[in-house]
């Protein structure tokens, strides 16, 4: 199987709407615009070793390649429309690259994303995903509309992939349920796309948490010229981290909930007056929203503890390049 | 220096026109599209050892980076607009990162192409470039309109690159202005943007050559249904290249002529109707376009010899995924 054969048989399929004028096998994909939309753009590059491990499930890496660029989409208030697959694959391995597909052609699927091109070649595993996907003019969520007074909220909860990081490096241990919970976050991570839709004319600001929440947050207020007080106690995390944030493992807590990536939910600022709103959201999706402190006109990133006293240190949020990564 | 510090230092420059709404430095980048035009998307995925040796010089790698995609979408006649560059980098090394940064963004300037977005990670060193252009609605080439009667043109001259590529693996030995040049070739391909600009209305049918003549002139005649009848005498190469045809290095000079990637020059088809005009282009753009051949009902792709005896076998085009490769 070469490399054009390899593309017709795994990533070459029916667009799933007439926006795609010329899907995968010409020089460039063609698609149509919606007439009063704007296009968001992202890209995302995931390296074996560095944001997942050799052994993973393909299908999980499929499904996770594609979900942390709708993700991004999510945060915009985008509705993802199409998707260009570059890969560098080791070897040409069907067992490997066809639950690969699968799992990225699901969620393609999920949410009628078209994949419309790609690239394959050999080398170290890379898999690049860009998503495009359409806003109504003007209405995009960004990072830098959050304003003093606004309320933050965090969407479901954050910590678990983390989590589940940390028991699978044995640095805690975690029942087998609790195990199997935290690594469905970390391997399946689900995109806010139908949460990021429904912000468009409520949120001021919105971000994904994929590198952590107060890294996340921090980016908000620094685009926004803003700052910030949250409360540890509201940030909403699974039992297993509050138990933990009450015990001898409190460090590891504090730092899967805090600066936990891969969780993929969203932290946006709205100001209070759409509280009612947001009710009624969290409500039709099922998902809970929850508010967990305050914009302020300045003064950085304050976590108040369970006592009303500000963290002396937040954990960091992971970064590619520093020192210590 | 941070990931982020490494965009904001490299990657993080003011868009070149209003279309841009939001570039780097969000979760995505918005973009206006011009209305009655579609929107053309490609990617491309360059990794060390295989599209480039560990010694490129970084700022010719930032350019050919580029220069890939907007190759892609020379070949679909659309005018590229903007790009989103993804990379693994073994390590933060700014005598590095800054050429090719340099290299990049002068390509992108002197197209006119804003950078709205990308991501950077470690790993081993891959790039990925996104490149989305815009075509009036109906209007791109395509690689499925070549009809029978059809001309078959190539710009410029093909085989350059891969005679770089013998010489530097000492297959063959080039005087040191030869040698130069078909490094630049190499090194420093040149988009054929404004040829795709300008054929759009005159080609039914259009490829860039970056696999080879061959290869990729055959994606063209299974995406059209027809054959071609192409004469190897015709198609325009360097001097040194038509001297080793005739003599004891005949084989490498066909390899390089008929199935030299690297290239980036376009193959296109346009009916006896359009020499006129095509002349014109020319002309106007000082590029030489040939005639090499002409499409055929069907019979696949034939390449007649300098006595106009068809060659018996034809040289392979590149196939990361190969048996050989």
């Amino acid at each position: 199987m070469n490399e054009f054969e390899l593309i017709a048989r795994y990533f070459d399929r029916a667009p799933l709407d007439a926006s795609v004028r010329l899907a995968v096998g010409d020089d460039a994909a063609i698609v149509a615009p919606t007439i009063g939309c704007e296009v968001v753009a992202t890209v995302d590059m995931l390296v074996e070793g560095r944001h997942f491990l050799p052994d993973v499930d393909p299908e999980a890496l499929g499904h996770k390649t594609l979900a942390v660029n709708l993700s991004d989409l999510a945060a915009m208030g985008a509705r993802p429309r199409w998707a260009l697959l570059a890969g560098a694959l080791p070897r040409n391995d069907p067992a490997w690259i066809d639950p690969f597909a699968r799992g990225l052609f699901a969620l393609a699927a999920a949410h009628h994303v078209s994949v419309i091109g790609g690239d394959t070649t050999r080398g170290p595993l890379n898999l690049c995903v860009t998503a495009l996907g359409e806003v109504p003019a003007g209405t995009a969520l960004r990072r830098d509309g959050a304003r003093a007074g606004d309320d933050i909220y965090v969407s479901g909860s954050v910590g678990e992939a983390a989590l589940a990081i940390a028991a699978t490096e044995r640095r805690t241990h975690l029942d087998a349920a609790t195990l199997a919970h935290c690594r469905g976050r970390l391997d399946r991570p689900l995109p806010r796309v139908a949460l990021g839709l429904a912000l468009r004319g409520i949120a001021t600001s919105a971000i994904d948490v994929s590198d952590g929440l107060v890294g996340d947050l921090a980016h908000v207020l620094e685009r926004s010229r803003t700052g910030a007080r949250i409360e540890l106690a509201r940030v909403p995390t699974h039992p297993a981290l509050a138990q933990r944030r009450a015990g001898s493992e409190r460090t590891l807590a504090l730092a899967c909930t805090l600066a936990g990536g891969d969780d993929y939910e969203l932290c946006f600022t709205a100001p209070a007056a759409a509280r009612v709103a947001l009710a009624e959201v969290a409500r039709e999706l099922a998902l809970p929203l929850t508010p967990i402190g305050t914009v302020c006109e300045g003064g950085g990133l304050v976590v108040l503890d369970e006592h009303g006293v500000p963290l002396a240190t937040l954990p960091r949020a992971f970064d590619h390049f520093a020192a210590t990564a």
